[in-house]
């Protein structure tokens, strides 16, 4: 897949990050372990020169894994001592405020933040690409069989898919959240990091709107491929139909039909498909596709953040992250079992916003009513992708949990399938 | 251009909706003069068969220009036998409203309203489409020579263009039209004609913003190409880039640069540019772009059809239809030239929204809220489009006066260029 | 399809080779009526400058047709005018023999030739290409109502079909012509216009060989169609097995399978599939793998020349030519009607070597030994080509019968099937 | 590039083969230790089942470098002992030659033979895939530092390359070995092993011919090169210039223009040019294209095998092979160091015919007369890509000594450049 990059890529551009924007800031005469890495792990940043082509990024054999761990080695070391530098530098700065020091400090700081994130927006595709590149071999290999569900067999595997359809039903008995709209602020405050296109927190008039307690599962999806909504061109965006024609598709990404049964590709190896699981691996055409053939829509993302914003302390709100290392969505039985001892629902909100699956939301990508990208390589992070994407929220099985936050807006192109990317239906009362 | 399609074809398309929405829904017995017609003049509509493809359109020699005259021609008269059949029903409907032939005349009336709406777009498609298909002629062909320039010659075209960017300058002295936003309503209402994507009428929030008073003219857009505008990616969205770079994009479509001298083709042929002349046919990408690099943006949807809707009635708003058979936009010092006999601008508001050229809007062709498509093949016409499309807004040289709204939502690709397609600058205060 | 082009530019083509190889070269001041058809209608000559892409001239309308018949017009006069002064000159010239003139009309004879063939191949593929464009057009046009078959019904069609399946049988009771080979001699000899190509003449070594007596009919393809020819590889060269799966073929270009009943466009329009008639319209890779299926090979073009060249006195060695306006391939019983009053065959030779369809060879399209490509833009016309294609031998229904000769070589890409192509089978004994 | 693979592929997939035409052959319940590298690691035999598709190989990246080990060391240890097993068999054979291990034996033979010459294959593909690969990497790693020529320095190796050039000339003194042609017989004849493609030995008749003593140097392509041959259409085959604009090719695959200085790429890094080496990695266009910008051709196989096959027992007649483990043909004046100690030439007959480069042949790879291809999947293995190729003969710095043959066929499209391909010229007397 063009979009996927070898684990050593991943693991040597987050270091050509640090190396760039903050060891060459720092030390005007900075001499790379090896100039030509600058060249070949370089992104997308074309203000600072033409990069490697990412589809061919797949034939460098050379560095070898070893030599990347080095030079990983070289600049993290580096870069702590310009830390340690920078910190006596800083005691001194209480005294001299206007120093120099302290002004590189500052916008190093920021820098700082960039590349710690951008480590991490690197650490789930490395999970994402492995995945893709794992699905396309015969073999199926298995990643981490450890995260295999505890007593999983392919026997159980049914009896828990039938089990868990049922209670998936079950969670689903209210199955809205109702919330009257109005004028609402959303985007980032504060002082604490956010990327540039969170900003600037705005106002939005919303009409009263309904969104799901629940995220979609394999069963209710099973329910859309069964009534042949793959077939069927009315229920698609056209450029979602000339999609499913092209790639014939006929399911989500790393679903397998074989001998008359439904298997899924997971990173703990090919396994029965759980019908109480959250569906994901689905395009934006699939969840729309899928939200029209309901009746229903997907939220805006001033609908979902709105809503969000107002469950941030409820337990419920929260399923898997990467911390958990579990790399799949958990089946919403479990969510269900954080039932209070009563029976009585633990909570009255949206459950599982945050983790398990990314949703997709109705909101092309696009700059808030203000926007301006920052200057220099930096500002072509997210303002040059603002166009033919669209919006997802609320992070997945394989985001790093400190990494999210209730405005974080991560977007793909709507054909995107290899992200944990699920749907979260929303609708007019 | 695969966008583009013959002159037959969109003559024999506007007449198999007709066909296909009224006499056969009307005639359950109808026999076309030609059945296989309705397969080759379909366009898009998938819920009546798979369409012809677009790109082999070029391909059909056959029928004749003449068989789709006469087919025409039949279908015409057809169409008129049946409405006055209806209309004689229609006068024994007063003594019996619930009338079969009531509820027909009711549900004709809108697909009737469609059918004419559609004929006046297709119209406007034949003037882009001739226009494109000339263009790729060394000949460059002439379509209609007596919709050049009054006393238009080479030498005077240069005088001429030299004195209308002075003209330009004058006009921009007050760049800028200023609104303080706020709830405000945008949307069709009332029972007049048109199309369901301006329903339903609903609120948005505006932040104050300004919009300029007068379109960018080739001048003003000549200085970013000389300004190495299309050299230089920081300008542009990611994938504007990529298309500058695959196309080796230059300036907007159709301008030629010869022996250092700037042309234009135009329908009235190849002609010196005239830089007091509205810019047209450049993509939203490049509108974007020049956008960008003057430091301002675009307008939303909603900010352009809030100030059009407040200078409806005002003469200077209005610049070049179809109906003037000019076929190209007119320079700002004509409009200048509407100034009162004091010297005093026509108008405080910004000249030309509506005519000369379709303005792109930063907006992503979206369902308005609570937007529903209308259901059956009718319903495919526009809902099926809302994905990585753009909307323009108020008509251009080759639209008819009576078509637009203030409400009407035009959509293309981001890339596309064969239409009229100028720019209109805003900007935060 | 890319290859073929608008009768218009076969048009005005032709006359522009006489306008560029003749006038011009005679009159140094020459003005074209207009100098930009020298750019739209050059083809492939790239030492005189870039020809117009050719997939794009499907897009020219302009000039319109009356306009290139009016081109054709005024430089066929010219060339008339030029013929007369140079045929005064040339009474001259016999005292005078090594005068200007003398040269020039020695010089221009072999290009006038070459105008004339050059004319005859377009004739060609005006009928080839109008077959095609017309083909993709679903109402299926007739190019030529009277060339259909006489009597032919859809009912007596295949009535004929049956019939002319035995007929078809009763004419290869003796299959094979047999040659014993030798050192032969190939290639044009002589001072008769003949194509660069065709020379020098040269020896070959011949193996023994076996010629078929009668190409291949629909009949015995269908018998390959049926036991899933194109559904196994293992016939197919390597190149050929992946145009059968990307182009998804499942027999000839042009015939049509619909409800259980194979189907065949003619020129004449669409009809029943007559068995008995050649089959055509097949590319060299279907020859190749109907021919490996039979246990057979197509014959070298040495073979058939050899063969050819001792037959060519023989009625019974021709077929149908474009002079005989019939546009299709006979069935091989009006070949069989050729019989003596006796009832013994009329020849010992084998039948319809010339006319009918083009037969391949499998010959590669090379140079001959000591080939040398004439210099300047007429030398581009057949050596650039001498690669990736394959050798036809032998003239078609739509070839000039004086336009054909026993050494003549038309040449096609291995995928080509737009041209009336069949199949002739050799064998070693 | 998509015909290159991975190495981890082609030492599993020669693996695969024993496997599956030995093991699978000899014991019918022959189990694998991974039943899907079956799959996995087949190359083209698609009576064998659809093989991975090639392009996708570099995205397998399991089984692991040290799994495919395994599987290589699990399989060589199962063929030994079928050998064994067979040999003890062998003995008793001879009281019983018609028994079944007899004829195993017997038939195994050639699938052993064929089994080695693929493997042999491989190393060539390993070494020129390696090449290709560490090309693409800016880096230009360095895959055997030892093969680098002797006391070689960028100084020394301009020095080298200004001598090497006289040196070249010196020995192209008496450029031409003249051949007066003739019945000859080519092909292979006897017991030993032979690919299938070159049987069977046949009779051809040749006109007398020329062919060049040396192959062209670096430093003689250089002069095509500065003569401006990659920018003058008039030398090239039509298909050949359209690869030129496509690629944009302004040389030989590897050469580097760098600051005015020409460098190449080796597997001993990126070094000087040095003009007295033959010139390699050039495609057939570019061989045809240099010999008809010097007034020559290419020789035809037969012609080339006819003299190396007088040439046979010369050691002059012999270059480096990968034996030598230079991985670099090396420079002429080594060849002209053989002088014999009078200073008179060491040979009358062509130098370097084997080893050091394939030489492009002007010859499609044909069956010759008579040929069959075996049947079943190994039958595949040549006779399949008999269409738009071109021979090459004499083997390559890459190729095994014992794995050449002078009868040898090797076979690329003619716009393959990354084996080591070179060209000697052929000249009519």
């Amino acid at each position: 897949m063009p979009e996927a990059s070898p684990i050593r890529w991943h693991l040597a551009h987050t270091t050509w990050f640090f190396e760039t924007f903050v060891l060459r800031e720092l030390q005007p005469d900075y001499r790379s372990p090896n100039e030509q890495f600058h060249y070949l792990f370089n992104s997308y940043y074309t203000t600072l020169g033409d990069p490697f082509p990412r589809p061919r990024r797949g034939l460098l054999s050379r560095p070898t894994v070893a030599e990347v761990w080095r030079y990983r080695q070289q600049v993290d070391e580096a870069v702590e001592r310009e830390l340690q530098r920078l910190q006596q530098d800083g005691e001194l700065q209480h005294r001299s405020p206007a120093s120099r020091e302290s002004r590189a400090w500052e916008s190093l700081s920021s820098v700082f933040q960039t590349g710690l994130q951008h480590e991490q927006q690197h650490q789930e595709l490395m999970l994402t690409d492995i995945k893709h590149a794992f699905s396309c071999n015969p073999l199926y290999p298995t990643f981490d069989p450890s995260s295999a569900r505890p007593g999983q067999t392919a026997a159980a595997g049914n009896r828990a898919a039938a089990a868990g359809n049922r209670g998936a039903a079950a969670v689903s008995d209210e199955p809205w959240y109702e919330d009257s709209g109005g004028i609402v602020s959303i985007g980032h405050a504060g002082e604490a990091f956010a990327y540039d296109n969170e900003l600037p927190r705005h106002s939005v008039l919303l009409q009263p709107f309904r969104l799901a307690r629940t995220v979609v599962t394999n069963g209710q999806f099973l329910e859309f491929i069964e009534a042949g909504g793959y077939a069927c061109s009315e229920h698609w965006l056209d450029a979602g139909w000339q999609v499913v024609q092209q790639q014939k598709l006929s399911g989500p990404l790393y679903w397998v039909h074989r001998d008359g049964q439904w298997l899924e590709f997971t990173l703990a190896g090919l396994r029965p498909l759980d019908l109480a699981e959250p569906v994901c691996h689905v395009s934006f055409f699939e969840a729309d596709a899928y939200a029209r053939w309901r009746g229903c829509r997907l939220p805006s993302e001033a609908e979902w953040e709105h809503v969000a914003s107002q469950w941030i302390d409820e337990p419920a709100s929260y399923g898997t992250f990467a911390d958990d290392r579990r790399w799949h969505p958990q089946a919403l039985r479990d969510v269900a079992s954080l039932q209070a001892g009563d029976g009585s629902p633990v909570t009255t909100g949206p459950r599982g916003l945050f983790g398990d699956v990314w949703e997709w939301t109705a909101s092309p990508y696009l700059g808030y009513p203000g926007y301006r990208p920052p200057s220099g390589a930096i500002g072509e992070y997210n303002g040059k992708f603002m166009c033919n994407q669209f919006v997802l929220r609320g992070g997945s099985v394989a985001t790093s949990r400190d990494h999210l936050r209730v405005t974080y807006r991560n977007f793909f192109p709507p054909d995107a399938r290899w992200q944990f990317s699920g749907i979260r239906l929303a609708a007019d009362p």
